[in-house]
């Protein structure tokens, strides 16, 4: 079960509102990129854990410390919308065209749904989707979900840490990606702890490679027309990442038939020439 | 552009068809770890690279290879549906609880929408979502979403493996899941040859780590009210994965004030007391 | 079955075009706090009535109403759009950055999509979505389903009534307002008629209260971790609203155990270490 | 910021697992009605709070409660699912009609996506939504939004309860559904302690009344072409619930001309006859 | 404005009531191919209609009788929901499972969330979606998109037809389906009256075919690796069928050049070797 | 299977960036208007083709030529963002609002999330979404949904044409017009050949039409309350277009009854009195 203080787990300051800011950084909230998919992700991931439970508890750890992370993203929309309601008048009625260039990256549901507070949304106000919360049941594939997450994540939070020029957001964002980096070396270092990349791959590491049809697990299939290396790299030579096979370039070229499909069943009602 | 053979890549025999497997193949197709996806994330990921070119060149023969993958299991659903319309009759009716028990699974949409073919959609009949396609424009998190398309789509290939006996349906997995190691092996490789986890850690690796919150980047911060070390681990302490830190283990506590927001604008039209 | 006038059922009337406003009209037709969404709620609620079906005939005759607030709203995008084109011409070949200041509220798709009109979506140009429609089969659920409908609906409207100086607009919204008056107070009728907040609370009150596990039904739980009064309130002494209980604050502690799922089952290929 | 405890706020216990319940448990999970809605709904609503300060704390107790309702779901959803393998294979591969009958209602992806374990997913495996998410920044709108959420949340969780008889299942639901009725009585205090129904209503209490068309707001129009009385009741006579006005039933009919939008414009190319 | 009357607009029966088949029903209400798209879909094209206002009004007409097919489809999906309820129980509970295979096909929902009554989705569970409802502002284009929607309307109701034996639901369908071939022969008879197939095609028709490139508008291009004769047919000689041009059949071959983006821009952050 | 060229099907140039254009084109690749869409339409629709054959490879024809759209969509995209991410600091940070204004219409994404490339998304950003793919499994309703995808497709890129002055742009739209004409030229051809609107219409041409209700299948069905002749036109009276009946224009009026439904079921927990 969970708890909370009041406080948050960093500070959250915004020198000067800024409505288009406020848009933007909905993206880190409910974006693909963003927290709430984190959040749910490790818990997710926490709670369907069938051992070792040393990562369940992890998981639960970060997984719970993803919601202060929201908590403060969700503070500094609201901060960042303070006068926005005035501006989008002026804007809306026209009366100030230049406040209303500022103006013009808003996101109307900033005003119109949410009084000027926070969305489960992203930068474009497109919902957040449960869909994007991965949790394989495998911990070496949903760790690389995760620092994919985590990627992404930070690569989003640099970018919004270059658009402002806000002293508070800058502070809070450097803490953001602070904490990304920190999540990104842990979800690798479990991946070590589980023998390291040579050992965990290919995921699912259980399946036995016998079983795969061989000739085509490490060969780089090229599919231009003209066959040429204009693709060659460290993918197609030397020995596999995982240890495990060499890789070579093959030309891609059908090994299957022409698929024919049996006519339709009369009760599907095609049509009849 | 692009051009296509009427043949398969692979061969794609069934062997007995199957309305139920017909199903779950559908999340191969356009659920999230589908092929759908990952040929639309190395296309588009591709069509914004911005350099270095010989990574587009290799995503766009990965991405071409990726809709014959569609292509197969397209197929694949069209020939596990034969003969589903009279046994979906049966149940329907309730002539035949016991065929009805096997057709329980069916997806009723491959009759009623397609006339027994596949959907761009998952296992449950969710569409595919354009959210899925992951480029982010800096390669190091591109490569990381697409091993992780590659995991969580190897894991769910195998699962399907294992849900059937169909030899036809084996063999065409196993040729996919061949693929899918490699393709795992291959985006590793790009981070290795991009330098390795210890030049592109933390992603991305061109943002300053001395503009992050010091203290906090290479800190597991424990969330549970016992500040106790039952999630100790790798990650919690040695040098970080990334080579740039120490782990440590931190209490979380917060470093915020309470965050007090000002009063609602009157226009925005809250409450009065 | 229905019938309609082409008549609107009150005037819509637009002075001055403003298309960042028609973008905001949006979110009252095809958000979640718009008329598509009430209208389908009181129809589905109607065509799944049980009786009495007296609420049955009622909601038709209002389900019926709010189709005709649809088309008024469509009717005002229209025309709220006059003009548009020539103006995000000016816009997007940067002729005229002022008035692209105005415009830069308007939806691309009212241009690309619909020729000047208005869609079946929300002011960020986001889908309506049939989840919202609530029909629950419990008449005081549905109820209580309306009036939040209705409020955060009233509460969208006096905004967007805020947002404009067009008097046609500020007429419209007038009317509109006043219906949403008019059924929050409806539906809290019928909950009055079914016997008020202490017959029907909790919904369902269909259900044996004696086989809630006791002794929390009626607790306002504390999850700060310092188990303060901060959020002291009514709801955590006298009498409950339902009169079936008195009000206590408790603090929220474990009664469950850590939870422990057995081992992953080998064919779901879970890693191996 | 959030803390965790490894302990479950209730116990969680299946005698019986059934991967047909599992599903159906996912609805309380990321259904619309589900815990993950509730929990980000009360958490965005505190996050938004602009005062009463008090509120706000109670909102984040709230919400910190709801996240632990989410794990205990989890945990249900994956002990149900204990042995599912197994089961789905025999109906797959056809080999036993009989349990195969009873997996039927299994969702594919417990297996495929997550190897049997809960998703943000509702009972059909629709994704979770945000839309879902209402915080309006009107506070008696939001309590109302709340009621509905508790109220169908409570139906959904008498429904689960009434289709299992799986004795530790029934002893979870029974401690969620006590939990509901202490929230639907929750929320409704805080409009209680806001002056009541006639104080906040109509919601948004802060808009001028006397700016509403009058002869509207509190007329129950008849939309049924033989303008009878078969949907009279309490919402057509007496006093409103507001005390604000007194209800009456007026027939519909049109106020309002029938809209003739100008003529397309040349650049959106409309058809030429 | 509408009105209703309400008595249905044709009977509806069900002489044994199908849970699986009222889950098939729903496809036909919030499905792609289903009613509560073409009922929005014609009336917002009304709403949107720029002249001449004789379609505006035929369009209101039929917009207006698909409310009523909804309806109808509701009603059927309540009626073949009787029952439901016990038999989902066996199932669940496991104590009938030869009752389970039948009851096998139930959406869960049905019970869970409605109390027995329809949805606003599709026969996955799927909510309907707003993007389906097409209004393009140019009448050919739109009556296509209708033509569209009513075949492949039609198409799915005669696949339900064929999926029942019900003689109430087998002759509810056939008012559907016949009211099918009047609006597909509706659509038809618009683009006739506008001048025809020659006179309304290209849509749209008031753009200069002169701007287009010249010898690609009327030329089959091939794409497969044999540039060979496989897919030739009407469309590849003769005169085309706007009267327009002359099909010609030509290989596919890249006229562009290798796009070669410029380099990443600094604040973007992608990644550095 | 599938092959590529590094080289584009023909020229993308684009001479003045414009990243409000960007956007605008946005719709051509993830709308439902757009090129992904076509793509994966005819391409399923050739997956699932159960004969006439040679349809099967005329739609992989198309389809394949269609991905060469979306790259060269996607490489417009990218190069009208050159140059942005400066214009959008300027525009946040508020040091210049007039190009705020031409920045405006910027999607946040594609500097957030994209680096500067293209998306799967509409021109809202809102994802591309799998359930617009149309495959029947009938050919004449596939190619009706093909004419319709090309109708609305070719209307949204005359639209982009209209909207932009650069030479490079409206030369790359040119050719994408003038390959929609071909293209709903070439769906309409095959209906021609499978016997023409007469032989396929009603669509699906293969249910009896003995077993429609007779009087229903071509009477143009009034729904206004006047049942005066407003919509009268040509699908009112003379040969139907599929010459197969007459049309007459008949007044709505119901033939079924006032549906009344049993009471709810006990389990379902409705409201009691
Ligand atoms: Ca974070
Ligand atoms: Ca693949
Ligand atoms: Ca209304
Ligand atoms: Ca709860
Ligand atoms: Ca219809
Ligand atoms: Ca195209």
């Amino acid at each position: 079960m969970f708890y909370h203080d009041r406080r948050l787990q960093y500070k959250v300051r915004v020198d000067k509102p800024n409505p288009a800011f406020a848009k933007m950084l909905q993206q880190a909230i409910g974006g693909i990129e963003g927290e709430i998919r984190v959040c749910l992700q490790y818990l997710f991931q926490a709670w369907g854990n069938r051992g070792p439970v040393k990562y369940k508890n992890m998981l639960l750890e970060t997984g719970t410390e993803e919601i202060g992370h929201i908590e403060m993203l969700a503070t500094a929309v609201a901060l960042n919308l303070e006068g926005a309601t005035t501006s989008l008048k002026d804007q809306i009625v026209g009366a100030n065209p230049v406040v209303g260039a500022v103006m013009g990256g808003m996101d109307p549901r900033h005003f119109l749904s949410t009084g000027l507070a926070a969305m489960a949304a992203d930068s474009n106000g497109v919902p957040f989707n449960g869909s994007w919360v991965v949790a394989t049941g495998n911990i070496a594939a949903d760790m690389i979900a995760n620092v994919n997450a985590e990627s992404s994540g930070r690569v989003l939070a640099t970018r919004l840490w270059e658009a402002t020029d806000d002293p508070g957001m800058k502070d809070m964002l450097s803490f953001l990606i602070a904490r990304d980096t920190m999540h990104q070396n842990q979800w690798l270092a479990v991946i070590e702890e589980l023998g390291g990349l040579k050992q965990q791959f290919p995921i699912p590491n259980s399946f036995p490679q016998n079983e795969e049809v061989q000739g085509f697990n490490y060969s780089f299939v090229t599919t231009n027309i003209y066959k040429d290396q204009e693709a060659f790299g460290r993918w197609a030579e030397g020995p596999s990442m995982d240890g495990k096979g060499t890789f070579q370039m093959v030309p891609g070229e059908p090994l299957g038939d022409i698929p024919i499909l049996p006519p339709p069943a009369p009760e599907g009602h095609a049509q009849t020439e």
